[in-house]
């Protein structure tokens, strides 16, 4: 018998973690940071358990031939050990101690040498998420968002998922923040986006995308250097990915988001990775779940090709 | 030409509610107060609006004969005069202001002798608005829901929709609290329940009221004595109000939940009401938008009829 | 970290179950057997996955008070344990092999003294499932279904979702079968409803059971005495769970299913169970799956009471 | 090969009428009269296809057992001879021609001594059918709907969907009108109301009937006396029939409507139906539709057994 | 507090618009004009009030940075006024009076120098919305819409939706119409393309456009020159907005129709525009009204840089 | 009186095919062959009626310009004589006999000269209509699917959905098989694939032909030759074609399907097609279903140009 795990793969236990030091590990954030009144940007909760579950009709496709790979998902030697870590413990009233469990869990895995595929929970995720490579070497953050997330603060509240990216900027671990997908308005003022650019991050709206090309973009991350992927499913487009709150029509197509993902893995070095935003109750026949799973293989995909 | 409001009633400007003072007053609060760690129940912050569209299909008709009361809406002489006062002006980074503007708006209100009918919002918005009448004679609250919200506290957060009842309890122009539609489970623990119970509330499950009768639950509160009605959506039964978070079957019928409100107000008095939960992206054909609407003009009738 | 299970329960793995042996295990039989011609009743092997998904959202909450119960789930002591077993391995093209798979899941747990709570996939999985139980005690079968399934054969095929009842019938330790729910036309012909009622079945419309109340039917069951249960989910009315295939208008309210299945529990003694047909593909905002869920923690709640 | 006939019924052609002479027919009239400015009500010209569509996977089983008539739907001998007529030809710019060809359609049938039965379409349907009467015997006419449509005219339009009973009622071969399911507020003013009251029309509200039950309407009918049905959709609760505009809450029972048409068709003489205002692209997993097929079924099992 | 207006703008009242004089004003206009048999248009009477309920979620954000501008929405000094001015007052059954309420609304804001952008309401509502303009200097009719809208009559109706630029081409006040996103099956016969060639339309396919660009298109637009803008929302592709009955695969991308209305408003002089056929039943996640929403941002941000 | 035809084009009964040999017929052939375990692929039977339905709202307009065309879609004389030849009798309960009576009303067709164009059904159905062919010439085949089809068996099943294109290669008169619209993971293994290309067949993904464009892939194609189109739904992209079982994002988009389609009917000599896997409970706004109108009515539109 099989657990509900991500694509069927292995269930790993808490105590495995260190004697099976597999090479990457699915884990669900089911939570986040919310703000001190209700926006449109909850539901989040559900995705792990979404994302799981629709992943499951293609687990018994996971070897057979990927047509966007033109071969199977994992080709290399010895194969490339991924495992489903399960959900962080959470409680719906305990926010503090959510971010705290789930900087934890991260970091354990760092420890074990384990790269974290993380499904979210909302786009406030990354901040412990990232906080847990804090003595890291400094890696390239690369967002794909239609919003830009970089406000100090709202209402008081720091860690919210309007500040994700001003608070990695903050930290002495992370280096160049390339965030692409924006466009339409947001939480962000037009001093937040003066901030973003003098702080040197790298804004390339989903137009720009795609006058420019996946492969431009490719060329402006470094080459065989490390990156943490934060992908917040709004960054797609509505027509591709229509279970998000923060819906802005206009995003990324669905072969440029594989394009990037894929090619990040295979060019770059894949240090972690987040995916946000799903809200399973707005979508039609599954179809942003199946997504998510689909973006995740093509990162696994990158990551087995490039050892 | 004419505004947007509830019904194509007459939009009501801030300066004009002393000179004018209406009978009753439509008031939005599109908002409310989130706990540290997202759950399921935001995207109520469209609820008035959704509200008032749905309501725009029956403006012509209002005057028309309404079959539930074998007459039209509104029958008294002089006319009942009922105005939407429009939205209270909130941001979503501030929770305490909003909270604060919410009470303010109610307590204008009831200085010019306006009852409030307010459409939220999530189900922390009675909590507020019940304080706005600190001062007033004492009241029987009705309140209908799934759900005890009868918490002290969750996360530290003492003014969430988990505690909405509780917060009431401990008003002193709060009298005997009446729970209508409990069922299933919910935040509330066993020891809450308890407490509800010692504090005089009557727990009332959407079974007995079917085994009782809706008239028998009328006979529960203070004939020609004043009650404030808080009416969270998915205390109705989700093939009713599908557009809720905190969906749970078995809830209330649809005639069940207008002759409740209909026959509080036409034997009791009723000195305000607030109208939860409403989640418009899950709705469907917006019939849980029309529940409501219809569920205010039964309010409006009984209201009208017991001048 | 925790697994995606049911409920959040643990995890059992296949090892686990003898030295375990908890009381109650939740097993997924995410497949069935088809008919040579497409019809209408596939899209189930999504099922378990979508079930447990709905599921996580009340783990917080599955150990707070139960207002269908005036308790929590569980109060007896020592606790009822119960696990969630994970989904037998199946694969698409392998109809023979899953079945000797599904039936050999059971078998195991039966031989370690557990009681086998099973999420389908169609409603041809009853079939195998009862074969586990070959040489046990004789044990009634209560079967809510809006459908006979009394077919000898269709097409060739015996161990179809048409013919589970009859199979059924076959089985020595199969005693009486009480069919409730059943209205409309479907596979039957009227001479599998005579011979259905030759084979000694007790067969009861949805309305007949309306009319009768479920306390009439359970004093049909014997008290006491060995049931097993197979609830295609289709014997729901489509406002209460919309997400089937074999959709029929009529069908039991969510009260009446409840009743009967915590009824059960608790008056005679609960050997197994089979939940099958939902088509998460068909659902509405998660309604059907969380009805699932909540007649899964109703059975839970009778067994434990029923120790 | 078969036509895509409802129920997979014999098709009839324009020619055969007089030498088949069947004992019903169907007949798609997809069209109605609007009025001078957009309503709600529109859509209704897929009804016809949609419930055809729906009725073919029924198509097997027509012959099966009905368990909401413990026997095959056609029972008699000979076997009642259904058919399907097709759709009267109409034109989006025609509404008169439409009419007319409807009226004509009707005639025709009735000249031959077939029963039609008729699938709109919006509820102005009725009008021209009932035109195509003129002549024959009175009748009583039996309206199942949310609404009076007892305008005598909207907006200068008299044959418009919010008359079709005033019409009906100025007809000399229009006996007593019965009115079931009214409920909420429309077009119907109070003075419409006592216009029909003062007709003679027995006018009984969704509550009533609930009330009183469908046996004691059925005794408000004349007994082997000739009955013409007119079923606006929207008398049904939106949870069993959710593909309408001019939705309701409140409305009739599932059972309640079946009952009403079965027993109407054996008690009295039915001489002809009309069921209209399904709008498909309104409707959940074709639901709705599925609901008009099961009451024709029930209809023609009701003309079945009376003859 | 605020009233339920477009995107929190200031509701402006009857008697305030010749004191006020604001740049720009929403104006609601949701009928129009039906066909004497019943289409699969109707259903856009909810659409002023939608399109306004799914702005108040950007109402926070209308001054904040605008990726798809670079710069906040509105940058002009002094700033644009815009404000909303309501619905036009009208009835389901009063077809001549609304066109006359509606021409009348129009023109009192033109003779106040105020910009008119209307909301419908089905596509006829340009025709009397242009007859406003009558003794206006001449301007180009820019039409996005998959369809010609060039019938002369449609069962004797003039004034249809099928007419929309024929009667648009006959007024006096009206230059050259450019039509843009043409694509399928419609009511146009091909001597309604004849036609509308020999009036020196220029017809742009929703192929040709994305074959010549939108820069193109710009070109044929008199630069500085008065161009009033119909917008129907069946123009974009069914991927972009869902929730209109003439649906039509292949039509304009987001951005091209974005790119069209910002262009258009930058480089030409807007004197009114209309959005037409939402019909809120049919859309999925709001996603509809809020591209409409985005398409007025856009026009506004146009004009407010064209001053 | 008319039947409810596809397109409203006259019905064709079983007798008069070799009397009328009309140039095409719409064939419907509702179901398929499964597998032995429930995947996700039914849901089909429903297809035909579904596609018919969707038609007659275009009936009206399919001799009006079509704006694709720039033409009426048939403009030979004489005129292009197209039939509707019903469906093949099925029943749920034969699938060996179901495969026969469509091989053998196909084979009727060739006879009598008719090129068939078929409607799903599941993709298996192709197999049986390419046997009808057997003796004929040699022709292409050009697949749409995101899938290869080229399993030699699953689960013993030969004749399944999965081995459809496998089938067709084993004929003699089968020569080479074009296959677009590949992307993703499914039944195939990369040894399929290494099949399919040493049997002959090119296989081009969804991305290949974005960047080669159709042109070049007609240039693949036999000019003035025979072709047969196997057109599986889940080819398009879900932002295109939703209802579908085999859900795979990145596929075509409408334009490049439709011009494929009108292309190979223009450029080659088209001798049949089929149009599967539709599922219509899974569409939104019947999207999908018009899609499959509208590609019959480009191929219609070629075939009549190629005469």
């Amino acid at each position: 018998m099989s657990a509900s795990t991500f694509l069927g793969l292995p269930a790993l236990g808490d105590t495995q973690l260190a004697e099976q030091h597999p090479d990457v590990a699915i884990l669900g954030i089911p939570f986040g940071v919310p703000y001190p009144s209700p926006g449109h940007t909850a539901g989040c909760a559900d995705g792990p358990a979404a994302i799981r579950a629709r992943s499951r009709r293609l687990a018994n496709f996971a070897d057979h031939h990927d047509f966007d790979l033109d071969a199977p998902m994992l080709v290399g030697s010895p194969p490339l050990r991924v495992v489903d870590a399960g959900d962080v413990d959470g409680a719906p009233d305990d926010g503090p101690g959510n971010a705290t469990r789930a900087e934890s869990a991260v970091r354990s895995m760092l420890s074990a040498g384990v790269v974290p595929i993380v499904l979210g929970g909302d786009d406030s995720i990354p901040i412990p998420v990232l906080r847990a490579y804090s003595g890291s070497e400094r890696f390239t953050v690369l967002q794909v968002d239609a919003h830009l997330d970089f406000r100090d603060e709202v209402a008081g509240v720091r860690d919210g998922y309007s500040s994700t990216m001003r608070r990695a900027a903050e930290m002495d671990h992370v280096g160049r923040i390339v965030q692409v997908g924006l466009r339409g308005v947001g939480s962000a003022r037009t001093s937040d986006v003066v901030d973003a650019r003098a702080a040197g991050n790298l804004l390339i709206t989903a137009r720009e995308l795609r006058t420019r090309g996946v492969n431009w973009l490719l060329g402006q991350l470094p080459r065989g250097g490390p990156v943490f992927i934060v992908f917040d499913l709004d960054g797609l487009d509505p027509s591709v990915a229509p279970a998000v709150s923060g819906i802005s029509p206009g995003g990324l197509a669905y072969d440029e988001a594989g394009d990037l993902l894929g090619g990040v893995a295979e060019r770059c070095r894949v240090v972690g990775a987040a995916f946000t935003e799903l809200v399973p109750a707005l979508d039609a026949n599954d179809v942003s779940a199946l997504v998510v799973v689909r973006m995740v293989m093509r990162l696994l995909a990158g990551v087995d090709r490039n050892r």
